[in-house]
């Protein structure tokens, strides 16, 4: 019998990577979303679709947060434009959203032990990321270590977290994704979830750099 | 001018002390409580209850779960009744809810930094509690560790996890509410959230222990 993954789909590129690459080691696979509110609810339908093309049916988790604290959640904050990539990786952005993987993360982990799953699956990564802090491998060891104590499952043993792309570049996870197959076009990058990517987002920069440097047309504009 | 701190509030009576703890240690205080489908769900106007008594407004976070896995959660699955102490100690009840407090926690921390916060407060303690592996000192050390790694705020050494009943037995932490004027009569411990106290569940044999133990008479049988 296979074992059981919960792998977070955000509808971007990186965790699309991650759930076909979780399917091809062998995982049953569980995806799951956020519906936390966000400015780029385009993801949300995004993610559903990625998992239907991997044949699965993706659960959804409804939060009604009563604060906002980053320009992903509040229309009245500017998501950052036109920065470069030395602006871009500097500092935290207003993009950030406080301690958003510790909630996804507490929620999948509370979704994995309910079904029995083995593995949570990240697609965090640090290296073409936009400086959030909770995607660092700092991070990710210290929340795999809170599932170990603070489960049932982590203390028997039976629950872990893996992030698999965390030292990879874009332009790597974007060569993974091809030979796995994964239909990167149908992955939503931008922060503005409407019409067209704009490309003025650091989500938008840092998805052509790793598209140009993988030496790969995005097939988003296909 | 007052540190801010977010404080869990459960409707129980360990959150309440704790909340009166945090106000009488100076902090401008911000009550947080979840509303994630459980099945005492007085709980919930009892912590609105105790967050005014106290002269402050609870927050509250609404949560829907796809999921289930605990008898807290699932009316299919039996609450555990009429057991004694030491069947209490041993092992993990039905009663544990998969990952709730780094799920509670991980909002809390989102909270606390969306309003500058300095502390989060929780009334976890293990003496005296349902074996609950997220209630233990080992796993809050952890997820304090993931906070000051994984938010904005923590990084700069600016928000922490504060647990000051961790050691306290229920009868101690009884006697800490009465020296601190928490309205104990409006605190509500039983895992059915109907008519009067069930006095069977393991919540209920707990708590009239500690009364017992602290030689009080509990002032919601008053």
């Amino acid at each position: 019998m296979k074992s059981k993954a919960v792998v977070l789909v955000s509808g971007g590129l990186d965790s699309a990577v991650t759930l076909f690459l979780a399917i091809k080691k062998g995982y049953e696979c569980y995806p799951i979303t956020f519906d936390y509110g966000q400015r780029h609810r385009r993801e949300i339908a995004q993610a559903k679709k990625i998992a239907q093309a991997a044949g699965l049916k993706l659960s959804i988790v409804k939060l009604q947060l009563p604060w906002k604290g980053s320009s992903l959640l509040d229309k009245g904050i500017k998501v950052p434009q036109d920065r470069t990539i030395r602006e871009i990786k500097k500092g935290i952005p207003s993009t950030y959203v406080p301690a958003r993987n510790t909630i996804l993360l507490g929620l999948a982990a509370s979704f994995a032990e309910a079904i029995g799953a083995r593995s949570i699956f990240i697609g965090a990564h640090f290296e073409d990321s936009s400086g959030y802090p909770d995607c660092r491998i700092e991070y990710l060891k210290a929340f795999d270590k809170v599932i170990r104590l603070g489960t049932k499952l982590g203390l028997e043993n039976k629950l872990k977290l893996e992030f698999p792309l965390i030292n990879k570049t874009k332009s790597r996870i974007i060569a993974l994704g091809l030979s796995l197959k994964v239909p990167l076009g149908l992955t939503w990058s931008c922060y503005n979830g409407e019409g067209k990517p704009c490309m003025r987002c650091d989500s938008c920069i840092l998805r052509s750099k790793g598209f140009r440097e993988a030496n790969v047309k995005d097939p988003l504009y296909a």
